[in-house]
């Protein structure tokens, strides 16, 4: 398939060095300063020599790149909150041309729901967005397996930095400021983590979740949940949960029209304590119990694989 | 969709009384006695009823049933093994019938997947057997989800009768005997439990899932699998086990063309701890780490909403 990626950062060239080995040609390659083109394919390896010695992937718009050749846009950019943009403009102008739309931002998805759905609606285009829970879980497609009607809720821990922060301050009694700046040294949590340890992060995919379980029967946007975070969790809270056997996760909760995130105390080897960047989501089915599924938040090439497994299923279905 | 049910044992029931929840109709049911057979649809009630009291489900025989109306055949006998009659037999019938097929017997996938694969191919109809492995939780689709060409090895507790034993042994420090009886009167364990505590039954989901990923390029049966069971494992081994943080779990293994299952130390935290009756599967992927699945086989119920999921997913493709 012809694949437009918007985003050229870790994700961004992670799908466009793996999309060959896929049997995908990458035909666009944006970020929001420039942009190139070639219907033929392109060359993205010089693309991004480009952008690193002379900061532009090459000389046309970001524009030019939307209105460009592809049957698949990757939309990678960073998550914004609030009207989701840029991202919700990409993903308008790519499904009113009836192209696909494969997303890792989760704006759209998060915030704006219903209108991406109805753009949806009206395109011979398809939105897959995988990408956006948990990183390479493949909860979206163990839901849809699942039946969304035979689901009654969902707990889990999405965010992987947040679970990578609390299962070190478990495992050396660190305090959190401590463990911060070795993750940010270590390049696990970026240069601003405040998404990921405020709950933010959580809360939308959160949102996400709900949205497409649709138990509330009306759209979920970030303001529908109640958010509390992990920063200024003191490392005795963990230890006392440890004494008990017990540990705590930042956990995200969908469960009738209840949609909240905070930590939460769980079993210290029951499914949600999973530890490093694993996330994990529990879902709670109608009849056969408790299903989780979990992932391996590894490295930007394992979330890469979760965007162009949505590909590949774009492609089957053709 | 149109259910022709075979096999009336626990699962057979639930299926049956699901069926309707789901927007199914049962228009045939057998056993390997009797069968009743109606095109608009039967009283599953009564049917079950008569054969409580009466020995047989109605006055049809099976082949008469095989050979009845229905669009999708739920073959749900007990697994055999060997040439996996007379399960393979049924399938053969429905899919020369152009009818799908859905199962959760192990026999014909794991021991005659060439055959049955062949077969669907000069078919109008489909086989799908999520149910066949580790009883509720969604591998296959994971798989699915995943790119079995992305697979590059399985590691899982998929007998969640083992589980069970196994982690009230080291829970209570209790003899398997001892373990095996309190089963056996929980109505947890079947009357003939060597399947599950002698490996087999999780080497036949070995062999299922080793033919979906193909690894060795070469069609996999019980015989290439090598088989250890659970039985006269002393507690005294679980408890050094524990000392360590660890404990023991029957894992079934593929990985390149070696496929084995026997009882394994696992870390006790870790995600193949998995207590009760649940079952896990570890993905090990090419670019994404590890991915987990895992479910819970509380009832028959449980098992029945996994063959309707196939059912629901049949119905979508058509």
């Amino acid at each position: 398939m012809q694949l437009g990626i918007i985003g050229a950062g870790a994700v961004g060239q992670a799908v466009a060095s793996l999309a060959a080995e896929y049997g995908h040609t990458v035909t666009t390659l944006a970020d929001s300063e420039s942009a190139v083109v070639d219907s033929d394919g392109l060359d993205v390896e010089t693309a991004f020599k480009n952008k690193e010695s002379e900061g532009i992937i090459g000389n046309q718009d970001t524009e030019e790149a939307i209105e460009g050749s592809y049957e698949a846009l990757i939309e990678v950019t960073p998550t914004t909150i609030g009207n989701a943009e840029p991202a919700f403009s990409h993903v308008k102008a790519a499904l009113e041309r009836d192209r696909h739309v494969v997303l890792s931002n989760k704006g759209p998805m998060a915030e704006r729901y219903g209108d991406v759905r109805s753009l949806e609606r009206d395109s011979e285009g398809v939105v897959k967005f995988e990408a956006t829970v948990g990183g390479t879980m493949p909860v979206l497609s163990t839901i849809s397996a699942l039946g969304s009607n035979h689901i009654t809720g969902i707990r889990g821990a999405f965010n992987s930095r947040a679970n990578f922060i609390l299962s070190r301050m478990a495992a050396e009694s660190l305090e959190y400021e401590h463990v911060l700046a070795e993750a940010e040294e270590l390049g696990v949590v970026k240069e601003d983590s405040s998404f990921d340890v405020e709950g933010i992060e959580t809360a939308l995919s959160c949102s996400i979740l709900a949205n497409v379980l649709d138990q509330a029967g009306q759209e979920i946007a970030l303001d529908d949940v109640a958010i509390k975070g992990i920063d200024h969790l003191p490392s005795s809270t963990l230890e006392l949960a440890q004494e008990d056997g017990r540990t705590i996760r930042l956990i995200g909760e969908i469960k009738d029209d209840r949609i909240h995130v905070g930590p939460q105390l769980v079993s210290g080897n029951g499914p949600l304590a999973v530890t490093n960047l694993r996330t994990v989501a529990q879902l709670e089915t109608k009849y056969a119990g408790q299903t989780s599924v979990s992932g391996d938040r590894s490295s930007e090439y394992a979330v890469a694989t979760t965007i162009l497994r949505d590909v590949q299923q774009l492609e089957r279905s053709r």
